[in-house]
Protein backbone atom coordinates (compact mmCIF):
# COMPACT_ATOMS: atom_id res chain seq x y z
CA UNK A 1 0.00 0.00 0.00
CA UNK A 2 1.27 3.28 -0.90
CA UNK A 3 -1.64 6.11 0.22
CA UNK A 4 -3.43 5.71 3.82
CA UNK A 5 -6.17 7.50 4.56
CA UNK A 6 -6.27 8.16 7.70
CA UNK A 7 -8.70 9.20 10.46
CA UNK A 8 -6.73 11.66 13.13
CA UNK A 9 -9.82 11.30 15.60
CA UNK A 10 -11.88 14.00 16.73
CA UNK A 11 -9.74 16.72 17.97
CA UNK A 12 -8.00 15.61 21.10
CA UNK A 13 -3.99 14.41 19.41
CA UNK A 14 -4.33 10.53 22.25
CA UNK A 15 -7.67 9.66 20.05
CA UNK A 16 -5.21 8.92 16.78
CA UNK A 17 -5.38 5.21 16.75
CA UNK A 18 -2.54 3.01 17.19
CA UNK A 19 -2.32 2.14 13.78
CA UNK A 20 -2.65 5.58 12.37
CA UNK A 21 0.15 7.09 14.62
CA UNK A 22 2.32 4.61 13.38
CA UNK A 23 1.75 5.14 9.52
CA UNK A 24 2.08 9.27 10.14
CA UNK A 25 5.70 8.59 11.96
CA UNK A 26 7.03 6.93 8.98
CA UNK A 27 5.36 8.88 5.87
CA UNK A 28 7.02 10.42 3.31
CA UNK A 29 4.41 12.84 2.61
CA UNK A 30 1.55 14.06 4.46
CA UNK A 31 -1.74 15.65 3.12
CA UNK A 32 -3.56 17.02 6.34
CA UNK A 33 -6.71 19.26 6.86
CA UNK A 34 -6.02 22.35 8.61
CA UNK A 35 -8.24 21.62 11.87
CA UNK A 36 -6.03 18.91 12.87
CA UNK A 37 -4.57 19.04 15.98
CA UNK A 38 -0.65 20.49 15.25
CA UNK A 39 0.90 17.60 18.26
CA UNK A 40 -0.58 15.30 15.23
CA UNK A 41 1.11 17.44 12.29
CA UNK A 42 4.25 17.18 13.97
CA UNK A 43 4.94 13.58 14.34
CA UNK A 44 5.10 13.41 11.01
CA UNK A 45 9.44 12.88 10.17
CA UNK A 46 10.98 16.14 9.79
CA UNK A 47 11.87 15.45 6.27
CA UNK A 48 8.53 14.34 5.07
CA UNK A 49 6.64 16.57 2.57
CA UNK A 50 4.01 17.99 4.66
CA UNK A 51 1.03 19.36 2.78
CA UNK A 52 -2.03 21.43 4.10
CA UNK A 53 -5.32 20.61 2.63
CA UNK A 54 -7.48 23.43 3.07
CA UNK A 55 -6.57 26.06 -0.37
CA UNK A 56 -6.44 22.89 -2.24
CA UNK A 57 -9.82 21.38 -4.40
CA UNK A 58 -10.98 18.11 -4.30
CA UNK A 59 -9.40 17.30 -7.70
CA UNK A 60 -6.06 18.91 -6.61
CA UNK A 61 -5.83 16.64 -3.58
CA UNK A 62 -6.90 13.74 -5.21
CA UNK A 63 -4.38 14.73 -8.16
CA UNK A 64 -1.62 14.88 -5.43
CA UNK A 65 -2.59 11.88 -3.92
CA UNK A 66 -1.96 9.60 -7.37
CA UNK A 67 1.03 11.33 -8.12
CA UNK A 68 2.95 10.83 -4.33
CA UNK A 69 1.58 7.47 -4.67
CA UNK A 70 2.52 6.08 -8.22
CA UNK A 71 5.89 7.46 -7.51
CA UNK A 72 6.04 4.72 -5.00
CA UNK A 73 5.82 7.20 -1.41
CA UNK A 74 4.19 6.40 1.20
CA UNK A 75 1.23 8.66 1.67
CA UNK A 76 -0.47 9.71 4.85
CA UNK A 77 -4.02 11.53 3.84
CA UNK A 78 -4.86 12.85 7.15
CA UNK A 79 -8.47 13.45 7.85
CA UNK A 80 -10.31 15.02 10.92
CA UNK A 81 -12.56 12.13 12.46
CA UNK A 82 -12.80 8.92 10.18
CA UNK A 83 -12.39 9.27 6.58
CA UNK A 84 -15.53 8.09 5.64
CA UNK A 85 -18.16 10.40 7.73
CA UNK A 86 -18.82 13.61 5.54
CA UNK A 87 -14.82 13.53 4.91
CA UNK A 88 -14.80 13.35 1.33
CA UNK A 89 -12.29 9.96 1.58
CA UNK A 90 -14.95 7.98 -0.82
CA UNK A 91 -13.88 10.28 -3.35
CA UNK A 92 -10.01 10.36 -2.83
CA UNK A 93 -10.51 6.56 -2.44
CA UNK A 94 -12.09 6.30 -5.80
CA UNK A 95 -9.38 8.69 -7.50
CA UNK A 96 -6.98 6.28 -6.33
CA UNK A 97 -8.95 3.32 -7.34
CA UNK A 98 -9.61 4.47 -10.69
CA UNK A 99 -5.82 5.16 -10.92
CA UNK A 100 -4.77 2.06 -10.01
CA UNK A 101 -2.73 3.36 -6.68
CA UNK A 102 -2.65 0.71 -4.27
CA UNK A 103 -4.43 2.52 -1.03
CA UNK A 104 -5.30 1.68 2.11
CA UNK A 105 -8.22 3.35 5.12
CA UNK A 106 -7.30 3.47 8.60
CA UNK A 107 -10.62 4.62 10.42
CA UNK A 108 -10.51 7.19 13.08
CA UNK A 109 -12.56 8.12 16.02
CA UNK A 110 -15.59 10.14 14.62
CA UNK A 111 -17.12 12.89 16.39
CA UNK A 112 -20.84 10.93 15.93
CA UNK A 113 -20.07 9.75 19.80
CA UNK A 114 -17.10 11.14 20.99
CA UNK A 115 -18.29 14.79 20.84
CA UNK A 116 -21.08 14.26 22.41
CA UNK A 117 -19.65 12.04 25.55
CA UNK A 118 -16.98 14.47 26.01
CA UNK A 119 -19.93 16.56 27.15
CA UNK A 120 -21.26 13.51 29.39
CA UNK A 121 -23.96 12.52 26.73
CA UNK A 122 -23.95 8.69 25.39
CA UNK A 123 -26.09 8.58 22.34
CA UNK A 124 -26.97 5.77 22.90
CA UNK A 125 -29.08 4.34 26.06
CA UNK A 126 -31.11 1.51 27.59
CA UNK A 127 -34.46 2.36 27.24
CA UNK A 128 -33.72 6.02 26.00
CA UNK A 129 -32.75 5.50 22.73
CA UNK A 130 -31.08 2.57 20.46
CA UNK A 131 -31.34 4.91 17.32
CA UNK A 132 -29.01 7.98 16.12
CA UNK A 133 -29.25 9.37 13.37
CA UNK A 134 -26.45 11.66 12.16
CA UNK A 135 -26.72 14.34 9.30
CA UNK A 136 -24.78 16.92 7.74
CA UNK A 137 -27.32 17.95 4.90
CA UNK A 138 -28.29 21.22 4.42
CA UNK A 139 -31.84 23.09 5.64
CA UNK A 140 -33.90 22.01 2.25
CA UNK A 141 -33.12 18.25 2.32
CA UNK A 142 -33.62 17.70 6.24
CA UNK A 143 -37.23 15.78 6.38
CA UNK A 144 -37.96 17.53 9.53
CA UNK A 145 -41.44 15.47 10.12
CA UNK A 146 -39.25 12.22 9.86
CA UNK A 147 -36.70 13.29 12.29
CA UNK A 148 -39.23 14.77 14.62
CA UNK A 149 -40.95 11.07 14.74
CA UNK A 150 -37.81 9.06 15.06
CA UNK A 151 -37.45 8.89 18.55
CA UNK A 152 -33.66 8.25 17.71
CA UNK A 153 -30.64 10.89 19.29
CA UNK A 154 -30.34 13.22 16.54
CA UNK A 155 -26.54 14.34 15.91
CA UNK A 156 -25.86 17.37 13.24
CA UNK A 157 -22.94 18.06 11.59
CA UNK A 158 -23.29 21.52 10.82
CA UNK A 159 -22.74 25.58 11.29
CA UNK A 160 -24.12 27.06 13.91
CA UNK A 161 -25.73 29.75 11.95
CA UNK A 162 -28.50 27.40 11.13
CA UNK A 163 -28.90 26.30 14.47
CA UNK A 164 -32.21 28.63 14.62
CA UNK A 165 -34.08 27.06 11.69
CA UNK A 166 -33.01 23.64 12.68
CA UNK A 167 -34.58 24.01 16.17
CA UNK A 168 -37.64 26.15 14.34
CA UNK A 169 -38.04 23.10 11.88
CA UNK A 170 -38.04 20.21 14.40
CA UNK A 171 -40.37 21.95 16.78
CA UNK A 172 -42.76 22.93 13.95
CA UNK A 173 -42.64 19.59 12.69
CA UNK A 174 -43.95 18.33 16.47
CA UNK A 175 -41.28 17.70 18.33
CA UNK A 176 -41.29 19.19 22.01
CA UNK A 177 -39.43 22.73 22.52
CA UNK A 178 -38.58 20.88 26.09
CA UNK A 179 -36.62 17.95 24.07
CA UNK A 180 -33.13 17.91 25.76
CA UNK A 181 -30.32 19.14 23.46
CA UNK A 182 -26.74 20.69 23.60
CA UNK A 183 -24.10 22.25 21.15
CA UNK A 184 -20.52 20.89 21.81
CA UNK A 185 -17.56 23.32 20.33
CA UNK A 186 -14.79 22.32 19.77
CA UNK A 187 -15.48 19.01 21.36
CA UNK A 188 -12.63 17.17 23.26
CA UNK A 189 -10.21 20.10 22.74
CA UNK A 190 -8.46 22.12 26.15
CA UNK A 191 -11.26 24.65 24.53
CA UNK A 192 -14.63 23.10 24.57
CA UNK A 193 -16.98 24.04 25.18
CA UNK A 194 -20.72 23.10 26.01
CA UNK A 195 -24.11 24.12 26.08
CA UNK A 196 -27.13 22.29 27.45
CA UNK A 197 -30.39 23.58 27.06
CA UNK A 198 -33.97 22.62 26.15
CA UNK A 199 -34.50 22.54 21.75
CA UNK A 200 -36.41 25.32 21.97
CA UNK A 201 -34.10 27.67 23.94
CA UNK A 202 -30.37 25.87 22.88
CA UNK A 203 -30.28 29.13 19.43
CA UNK A 204 -30.53 31.71 21.88
CA UNK A 205 -28.43 29.83 24.62
CA UNK A 206 -25.77 28.79 22.13
CA UNK A 207 -24.90 31.88 20.24
CA UNK A 208 -21.78 33.00 20.87
CA UNK A 209 -20.24 28.88 20.52
CA UNK A 210 -17.50 28.73 17.79
CA UNK A 211 -17.17 26.11 15.26
CA UNK A 212 -16.60 23.49 14.26
CA UNK A 213 -19.57 22.57 16.50
CA UNK A 214 -21.84 19.63 16.63
CA UNK A 215 -25.61 19.72 17.79
CA UNK A 216 -27.00 16.84 19.73
CA UNK A 217 -30.83 16.45 20.31
CA UNK A 218 -32.87 13.61 22.36
CA UNK A 219 -34.01 12.20 25.35
CA UNK A 220 -29.88 10.95 26.23
CA UNK A 221 -28.61 14.33 26.45
CA UNK A 222 -30.65 14.54 30.04
CA UNK A 223 -28.05 12.17 31.11
CA UNK A 224 -25.56 15.18 30.81
CA UNK A 225 -26.56 16.37 34.12
CA UNK A 226 -25.46 13.23 36.05
CA UNK A 227 -22.48 12.43 34.11
CA UNK A 228 -21.33 15.97 34.33
CA UNK A 229 -18.40 16.95 31.46
CA UNK A 230 -16.30 13.81 30.92
CA UNK A 231 -13.48 15.12 29.23
CA UNK A 232 -9.89 13.63 30.19
CA UNK A 233 -6.59 15.32 31.57
CA UNK A 234 -4.52 15.69 28.26
CA UNK A 235 -2.11 12.47 28.21
CA UNK A 236 0.87 12.73 26.00
CA UNK A 237 1.53 10.70 22.78
CA UNK A 238 3.46 7.63 23.60
CA UNK B 1 -9.16 9.99 37.66
CA UNK B 2 -9.89 5.86 39.01
CA UNK B 3 -12.03 4.37 36.29
CA UNK B 4 -12.23 4.50 32.53
CA UNK B 5 -14.02 3.58 30.44
CA UNK B 6 -12.21 2.33 26.65
CA UNK B 7 -13.44 1.71 23.25
CA UNK B 8 -11.07 -0.45 22.08
CA UNK B 9 -12.58 -0.79 18.27
CA UNK B 10 -13.99 -2.36 16.31
CA UNK B 11 -11.55 -6.08 16.41
CA UNK B 12 -8.25 -5.07 15.00
CA UNK B 13 -6.18 -3.88 18.01
CA UNK B 14 -4.16 -1.62 15.87
CA UNK B 15 -7.23 0.57 15.76
CA UNK B 16 -7.39 1.24 19.49
CA UNK B 17 -6.37 5.13 20.59
CA UNK B 18 -3.18 5.78 21.71
CA UNK B 19 -4.45 6.92 25.26
CA UNK B 20 -6.33 3.99 26.00
CA UNK B 21 -3.25 2.06 25.36
CA UNK B 22 -1.16 4.06 27.33
CA UNK B 23 -4.44 3.44 29.70
CA UNK B 24 -4.34 0.21 29.55
CA UNK B 25 -0.50 -0.58 29.74
CA UNK B 26 -0.95 1.42 33.11
CA UNK B 27 -4.03 -0.40 34.64
CA UNK B 28 -4.87 -2.32 38.13
CA UNK B 29 -7.24 -3.74 37.08
CA UNK B 30 -9.18 -4.28 33.37
CA UNK B 31 -12.28 -5.32 32.99
CA UNK B 32 -12.74 -6.55 29.58
CA UNK B 33 -15.60 -7.63 27.08
CA UNK B 34 -14.97 -11.43 26.05
CA UNK B 35 -15.42 -10.44 21.73
CA UNK B 36 -11.74 -8.56 22.21
CA UNK B 37 -8.94 -8.77 20.78
CA UNK B 38 -6.82 -11.00 22.68
CA UNK B 39 -3.79 -8.79 21.80
CA UNK B 40 -5.49 -5.99 23.95
CA UNK B 41 -6.06 -8.40 26.77
CA UNK B 42 -2.12 -9.09 27.02
CA UNK B 43 -1.26 -5.03 27.13
CA UNK B 44 -2.91 -5.19 30.73
CA UNK B 45 0.23 -5.65 33.39
CA UNK B 46 1.09 -8.45 34.30
CA UNK B 47 0.33 -8.20 37.67
CA UNK B 48 -3.14 -6.53 37.19
CA UNK B 49 -6.07 -7.77 38.29
CA UNK B 50 -8.04 -9.24 34.84
CA UNK B 51 -11.63 -10.00 34.61
CA UNK B 52 -14.19 -10.85 31.92
CA UNK B 53 -17.48 -9.57 31.54
CA UNK B 54 -19.35 -12.08 30.11
CA UNK B 55 -21.89 -14.03 33.13
CA UNK B 56 -21.29 -11.67 35.18
CA UNK B 57 -24.77 -9.34 34.77
CA UNK B 58 -24.85 -5.64 34.38
CA UNK B 59 -25.43 -5.16 38.02
CA UNK B 60 -22.04 -7.01 39.11
CA UNK B 61 -19.86 -5.19 36.60
CA UNK B 62 -20.98 -1.89 37.82
CA UNK B 63 -20.45 -2.96 41.69
CA UNK B 64 -17.13 -4.49 40.49
CA UNK B 65 -16.13 -1.24 39.27
CA UNK B 66 -17.17 1.12 41.83
CA UNK B 67 -15.74 -1.39 44.92
CA UNK B 68 -12.17 -0.93 42.54
CA UNK B 69 -12.17 2.53 42.17
CA UNK B 70 -13.53 3.30 45.58
CA UNK B 71 -10.41 1.42 46.47
CA UNK B 72 -8.16 4.04 43.99
CA UNK B 73 -7.18 1.49 41.66
CA UNK B 74 -6.77 2.53 38.30
CA UNK B 75 -9.45 0.74 36.58
CA UNK B 76 -9.79 0.42 32.85
CA UNK B 77 -13.17 -1.07 31.22
CA UNK B 78 -12.24 -2.00 28.21
CA UNK B 79 -15.16 -2.38 25.49
CA UNK B 80 -16.09 -3.82 22.04
CA UNK B 81 -16.17 -0.31 19.93
CA UNK B 82 -17.03 2.76 21.19
CA UNK B 83 -18.20 3.08 25.40
CA UNK B 84 -21.40 4.61 24.17
CA UNK B 85 -22.47 3.28 21.40
CA UNK B 86 -24.65 0.10 22.86
CA UNK B 87 -22.09 -0.56 25.08
CA UNK B 88 -23.75 0.01 28.06
CA UNK B 89 -21.38 2.71 29.05
CA UNK B 90 -23.90 5.03 29.68
CA UNK B 91 -25.23 2.29 32.93
CA UNK B 92 -21.72 1.90 33.86
CA UNK B 93 -20.91 5.85 34.05
CA UNK B 94 -24.13 6.31 36.06
CA UNK B 95 -23.46 4.36 38.68
CA UNK B 96 -20.23 5.43 38.59
CA UNK B 97 -21.62 8.91 39.40
CA UNK B 98 -24.15 8.09 41.03
CA UNK B 99 -21.25 6.21 43.77
CA UNK B 100 -19.06 9.62 43.69
CA UNK B 101 -16.37 7.29 41.95
CA UNK B 102 -13.99 9.51 39.46
CA UNK B 103 -14.55 8.25 36.20
CA UNK B 104 -13.48 9.16 32.74
CA UNK B 105 -14.57 8.12 29.32
CA UNK B 106 -12.05 7.34 25.84
CA UNK B 107 -13.83 6.63 23.07
CA UNK B 108 -13.09 4.35 20.52
CA UNK B 109 -13.67 3.74 16.53
CA UNK B 110 -16.83 2.21 16.79
CA UNK B 111 -18.11 0.19 13.95
CA UNK B 112 -20.54 2.31 12.42
CA UNK B 113 -18.14 3.39 9.97
CA UNK B 114 -15.09 1.65 10.46
CA UNK B 115 -16.44 -1.76 9.38
CA UNK B 116 -18.19 -0.93 6.39
CA UNK B 117 -14.96 1.10 5.05
CA UNK B 118 -13.11 -2.64 5.80
CA UNK B 119 -15.40 -4.06 2.56
CA UNK B 120 -14.83 -0.40 1.02
CA UNK B 121 -17.70 1.01 2.13
CA UNK B 122 -17.92 4.60 2.89
CA UNK B 123 -21.00 5.75 5.17
CA UNK B 124 -21.82 8.95 3.56
CA UNK B 125 -20.59 9.85 0.08
CA UNK B 126 -21.75 13.31 -1.57
CA UNK B 127 -24.35 12.81 -3.98
CA UNK B 128 -25.18 9.31 -3.09
CA UNK B 129 -25.85 10.37 1.31
CA UNK B 130 -25.35 12.61 3.41
CA UNK B 131 -27.21 11.04 6.49
CA UNK B 132 -26.31 7.79 8.67
CA UNK B 133 -29.18 6.02 10.41
CA UNK B 134 -27.86 3.49 13.24
CA UNK B 135 -29.85 1.12 14.92
CA UNK B 136 -30.07 -1.64 17.50
CA UNK B 137 -33.63 -1.71 17.93
CA UNK B 138 -35.28 -5.63 17.68
CA UNK B 139 -38.24 -6.39 15.07
CA UNK B 140 -41.10 -4.96 16.39
CA UNK B 141 -39.38 -1.76 17.56
CA UNK B 142 -38.16 -0.63 13.66
CA UNK B 143 -40.40 1.87 12.06
CA UNK B 144 -39.79 -0.18 8.62
CA UNK B 145 -41.53 2.70 7.02
CA UNK B 146 -39.51 5.27 8.43
CA UNK B 147 -36.31 3.76 7.43
CA UNK B 148 -37.32 3.12 4.06
CA UNK B 149 -38.18 6.45 3.10
CA UNK B 150 -35.12 8.12 4.31
CA UNK B 151 -32.82 7.90 2.02
CA UNK B 152 -30.15 7.19 4.02
CA UNK B 153 -27.26 4.84 4.56
CA UNK B 154 -28.89 1.99 7.25
CA UNK B 155 -26.28 0.21 9.33
CA UNK B 156 -27.63 -2.37 11.91
CA UNK B 157 -26.33 -4.12 15.03
CA UNK B 158 -28.05 -6.94 15.08
CA UNK B 159 -27.62 -10.76 15.29
CA UNK B 160 -28.07 -12.60 11.47
CA UNK B 161 -30.90 -14.56 12.53
CA UNK B 162 -32.97 -11.73 11.89
CA UNK B 163 -32.33 -10.89 8.55
CA UNK B 164 -34.77 -12.50 6.18
CA UNK B 165 -37.34 -10.22 8.59
CA UNK B 166 -35.51 -6.99 8.29
CA UNK B 167 -34.76 -7.93 4.35
CA UNK B 168 -38.39 -8.42 3.77
CA UNK B 169 -39.91 -5.23 6.15
CA UNK B 170 -37.88 -2.48 4.40
CA UNK B 171 -38.54 -4.42 1.29
CA UNK B 172 -42.26 -4.53 1.68
CA UNK B 173 -42.22 -0.60 3.04
CA UNK B 174 -41.23 0.44 -0.19
CA UNK B 175 -37.19 -0.04 -0.35
CA UNK B 176 -36.57 -1.32 -3.98
CA UNK B 177 -35.26 -5.33 -3.70
CA UNK B 178 -32.18 -4.09 -5.83
CA UNK B 179 -31.07 -1.32 -3.26
CA UNK B 180 -27.25 -2.33 -2.48
CA UNK B 181 -26.92 -4.04 0.95
CA UNK B 182 -24.04 -6.21 2.50
CA UNK B 183 -23.37 -7.75 5.25
CA UNK B 184 -19.48 -7.74 7.16
CA UNK B 185 -19.22 -10.66 9.55
CA UNK B 186 -15.98 -10.08 11.98
CA UNK B 187 -15.30 -6.88 10.55
CA UNK B 188 -11.37 -5.64 10.44
CA UNK B 189 -10.14 -8.86 11.97
CA UNK B 190 -8.08 -10.99 9.70
CA UNK B 191 -10.91 -13.49 9.76
CA UNK B 192 -13.37 -11.27 7.73
CA UNK B 193 -16.04 -11.85 5.36
CA UNK B 194 -18.23 -9.44 3.29
CA UNK B 195 -21.20 -10.68 1.33
CA UNK B 196 -22.83 -7.74 -1.16
CA UNK B 197 -25.79 -8.65 -2.39
CA UNK B 198 -28.99 -6.46 -3.55
CA UNK B 199 -30.91 -6.46 -0.72
CA UNK B 200 -33.47 -9.09 -1.67
CA UNK B 201 -31.34 -11.36 -1.83
CA UNK B 202 -29.56 -10.69 1.12
CA UNK B 203 -30.29 -13.01 3.22
CA UNK B 204 -29.97 -15.97 1.05
CA UNK B 205 -26.26 -14.96 0.87
CA UNK B 206 -25.26 -14.18 3.66
CA UNK B 207 -26.80 -17.47 5.20
CA UNK B 208 -23.35 -19.15 6.21
CA UNK B 209 -21.93 -15.98 8.07
CA UNK B 210 -20.79 -15.78 11.66
CA UNK B 211 -21.82 -13.23 14.13
CA UNK B 212 -20.98 -10.70 15.15
CA UNK B 213 -21.84 -9.34 11.86
CA UNK B 214 -22.97 -5.43 10.36
CA UNK B 215 -25.35 -4.84 8.16
CA UNK B 216 -25.09 -2.13 5.70
CA UNK B 217 -28.35 -0.93 3.41
CA UNK B 218 -27.80 1.73 0.92
CA UNK B 219 -26.31 3.63 -2.59
CA UNK B 220 -23.50 3.86 -0.76
CA UNK B 221 -23.00 0.36 -0.97
CA UNK B 222 -22.48 0.15 -4.47
CA UNK B 223 -18.95 1.92 -4.53
CA UNK B 224 -17.81 -1.13 -2.64
CA UNK B 225 -17.25 -2.70 -6.02
CA UNK B 226 -14.81 0.32 -7.20
CA UNK B 227 -12.96 0.47 -3.43
CA UNK B 228 -13.01 -3.19 -3.16
CA UNK B 229 -11.64 -4.98 0.05
CA UNK B 230 -9.22 -2.16 1.91
CA UNK B 231 -8.72 -3.92 5.14
CA UNK B 232 -5.17 -3.24 5.95
CA UNK B 233 -2.32 -5.84 6.53
CA UNK B 234 -1.76 -6.41 10.25
CA UNK B 235 1.04 -3.76 12.09
CA UNK B 236 2.03 -4.96 15.32
CA UNK B 237 1.00 -2.85 18.14
CA UNK B 238 3.70 0.19 19.06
Amino acid sequence: VTVWLVGAGPGDPGLVTVRGLELLRRCDVLVHDRLLAPELVAEAPGDALVLERDGLDQETVNDVLVAHGRAGREVVRLKGGDPFVFGRGGEEALALAAAGVPFGVVPGVSAIAAVPAAAGIPVTHRGLSSEVIVTAAHDAELDYARLAASGATLVFFMGLGRLGRLADGLIGAGLAADTPAAVVSRGTLPEQRAVLAPLGELAAEAAELATPALVVVGAVVGLAAALGALRSEGLALA
